[in-house]
């Protein structure tokens, strides 16, 4: 699977995206795919962002991850220039709660998608982009349904704890409140 | 490709949104992608929906395109069953400007992610399930890259026509005005 | 009144939600309804949903309050299933102010209502789940009589403060300014 | 299950809720339960409001549901005079699709809940009071299974119906397109 | 201007409000203008809202002043219960940003006007009680002018140090950057 | 009251709004109160919208209503200008449901009220303005008091029709359905 | 100015935004401004937009105006890549009443901006761009300063014809109402 | 270019704007734009506010930045009264996150444009001056084009560094994570 070489693309507008877009990065070393992680701005390197669009696709990326806030136009122009699926993510800049930067990804015009997932989800990137990859490696697909497992556990876990406790205690031990 | 076996299931949460889920199905047919296309409540037929999702993966399919109005669950609902990429499609109900579709549908928790198109933009979801099979399947690639260039081609025919011929003469020819 | 088993069912999808939901466990302690909590996670365990939301009732529950953030599936999903009165209660999660889980959450299709209730306002799901046992079990009417009653002379004492104390001294004694 | 005696008060601010306000009717009347509708306006006429509410409970009434526009007191101060459980049907107005009144009935303070329903879905409010009507009387609980069953065969006929002819005929025998 | 007896009612759906609302009292204190202050709940006591409303005229009171949060009721409801002006105070609370309260003041149907100012600005609130009264009693006019040019020789004082000092000393004397 | 002169100048931004702002024409000659209205373009006559709030309240106008659409500046520009109370009126433009229009005109900064009523109703300003007049002459408070007794004769009458006839037959009366 | 060269250029995503741009070119050929209009979509075309923003200046434009509807990324693009000023026209396209593209072309991040204008409101893009052509040809100033005075005399006709007619006769000649 | 004299008036509608608003003045003296800053409230000062339009262009004032926040009127009014291009910042106030300064800035009717820039974005305002400068004066423009070479030169090292230490390390060093 990429022979090492980076299969899914992040890249962000601003480094300060970073805090959450550093989300996918994790969830794709946890699933052991090879990826990059850069930053590139559509409105400050415009030729940087088209150059890395136009080059992703013969230099073995299959998917781009890209996130953005305010006018968010990265994600939307990363897919306009190449045809690999583009998943955006919408990062919450510091007004109106994110949903410009939402408006700005998801309501592309017909003819060019963007995978859009929810506000700050940078972790959803990174499993939307295994369950893509899953199509051609059937590993990551069972490697997904773990860790799908694995959440299941959890809340089980978690649930067990808070029937046999009760919520005050509950409330204690994890939120001290 | 399927061998005739669909890749894609089109499903949406009422018969009423057909008028906005054939645009998906428009597109496959296009691009020869082999693909089925059904209703699946998740509110009215939630058994229905989880055999749907439970199966898909064994009966072939690739790809999930699900559409839903209002408080719409069906993508977010299939995409918790399967690991198969779910892509959902806001439909615009009634009220609220498909505002109240969209966030239902994008806004989803870590853990399980739906990529999330345009309030009635099932001509991309189409467009962006063909994106996720071009991984494996490279004849999609190649054809989507052409049907690219087709849309081009229309945006300078048009571009053409109105730098030539005026926007008068424009707006008479082509929207009566 | 239930001998014991819960007459009334509270489930969330997380445990982060608990800080919002224990407030209707707790009115439903001061009204002496017995009843259960837990969590019941829409997208990473959607088989315990199911579960859940189908024996509901042959365990003797009577309503179920269903509390969710985000894309807020729980509460519908559930509502789907059984159909015992379901109460919804939007969490607010840490983006749109909760608006998204509230149109999740109340904006149900033609065929499966939710009760909902105000973003975060679990208080008010466990009074509305006394009420709609107080068709039943006329104790409970007559306690929530008295609950109101209650409230007014809290409302009535402050009043009487406010007014006697006059604005100043009434800030600085309650709101420290 | 009332000896006649009307169980369900339907009260709306406005006549011309009544275009809305009269699926919650048709719901009752199909499943059987006695109700009375009238025109109870929180602003026009206030005094009839606090009278109505204040007399519902001995009257026999069980539950109300109250439709309103715009700034929408009627649910909210009906539910502020009685305890019995008050649903709250958001009618839209001419304006702000619907958010202006679905706000001013949803966002109740702790202590009085209305159960809300999505905008304009007074047929919901018709079967969340038969669901909650079921706790006392068992023939509605099991007339909403069968309510419920009714709806997915209809889904299931639907579903059949676009699967074996294409979405291209389903489209123009249903919506002539 | 009477003669000690209040001519403005300044009430609040909750004593939390009385943060916001007190910046009306200390208007009406700037002004001379006798007022009352209380805490009137339409939920919680919607008796006692009627009776106030009711009373408000013939105990000598000229305007009401009505703050609520959330689905703020008392505005709308003081207004349709009294002909005396009545104007509403959007409190914010702590979700939404206040665009509830403001909805559920400003938007009251054909028949029943509430005067509603911006959300928190209970100083508004008394500045147009002021005014109201103005029509009545002209030195509350002339008053009003006197505080007009006191706002605006407060401009121009901030203006000339901002013009000779320069901006960042401005910053550093009066905001600290 | 006024011997003939005007006490309310009904002013708008555009002709266009007079379709909206006609209502409160109507309510003040219903009233019998003189007025006078016109046409004061914030943005296109700035000079003349100066020029007429300077000279209101010498001219004998005691209550000033504005109305306009989009970025509606002329109520609050108004009641910069003037010291005498002024109603605003949003009236709905193409765009954003009248959203624009109501927050440009309620969220005035503290100093300047403006006693904002709800998007498109004029009829509520012109009632506004009776019910501010009222302080100053009783016999409109006395009208107002009949005013309302008419609206809730016409609230019980409708409600009288509709409990006798049944829903029914009221809906094919009033409104052909 | 511009010897017949271009000085403005008007671009937009797709020729259904004709019909609100046209009132751009409208605009400019009344000033007499040489112009030239075309399409160029940021999605389907994304280097005929970088050619056009990159040789913009060189070919002697001096301001561009650039429309979109949806994620409108067209203005934002462009001024990435050219130095020219660009003004944006969000363009209201089928959903969310043009909330999407306002915030898709206003929101630039630091450092890229596009100097927005109203909805759907090319006509004020083309007096934007008079207006800042303005600095460097005075003669466009006064032809606007021109223009602003047939303004303002079109509404002093009109406030006249509504004091001297009466709002009945007004309404009748202009609206047939 | 201006002989020292300012060619670049911001203006804010209050001091505490300046926080936002000095951000602007620091565009303009980073790029040796003469200009002055001063505060002219469009609300509590509006004869100040026509004086400064009005003599804008007679002082050799070319561009006008104003901000303003809440029902901000100051940049619409100002550009009403003069034809220079006037630049609006919507400065956030403490409610709707910034969403009514905005609309109030930038729904403009026709004839009269505000071009606006994103919530709370003096930079950009600046920028645009310069920009629109540029048309007059090209030492600006190639200013301009040096400026946006470093910012490209920024993302390119923090790119750089990113890529090559791994965002572990890009994160401690520069958000302390």
């Amino acid at each position: 699977m990429g022979n090492g070489n980076p299969l899914v693309g992040i890249i962000m507008g601003s480094d300060s995206d970073l805090i959450v877009m550093k989300d996918a990065a994790q969830v794709l070393e946890e699933f052991g795919v090879p990826y990059e992680i850069t930053i590139v701005s559509a409105h400050r390197t415009p030729e940087r962002m088209f150059e890395y669009a136009k080059k992703a696709e013969e230099r073995g990326i299959e998917v781009i991850i890209a996130g953005a806030g305010g006018a968010a136009h990265l994600p939307g122009m990363t897919a306009s220039i190449t045809t690999l699926p583009v998943i955006g993510v919408p990062v919450k800049a510091s007004n109106l709660e994110g949903l410009d930067s939402l408006l700005s990804i998801v309501q592309m015009p017909k003819g060019i998608p963007v995978a859009t997932v929810a506000i700050n989800n940078a972790k959803n990137a990174g499993l939307l982009a295994v369950s893509i990859l899953g199509i051609k490696y059937p590993q990551l697909r069972e490697k997904l349904k773990m860790y799908r497992e694995r959440m299941k556990q959890e809340v089980l876990t978690k649930a067990d704890e808070l029937e046999n406790n009760g919520y005050t205690n509950y409330l204690k031990s994890h939120f001290q409140r």
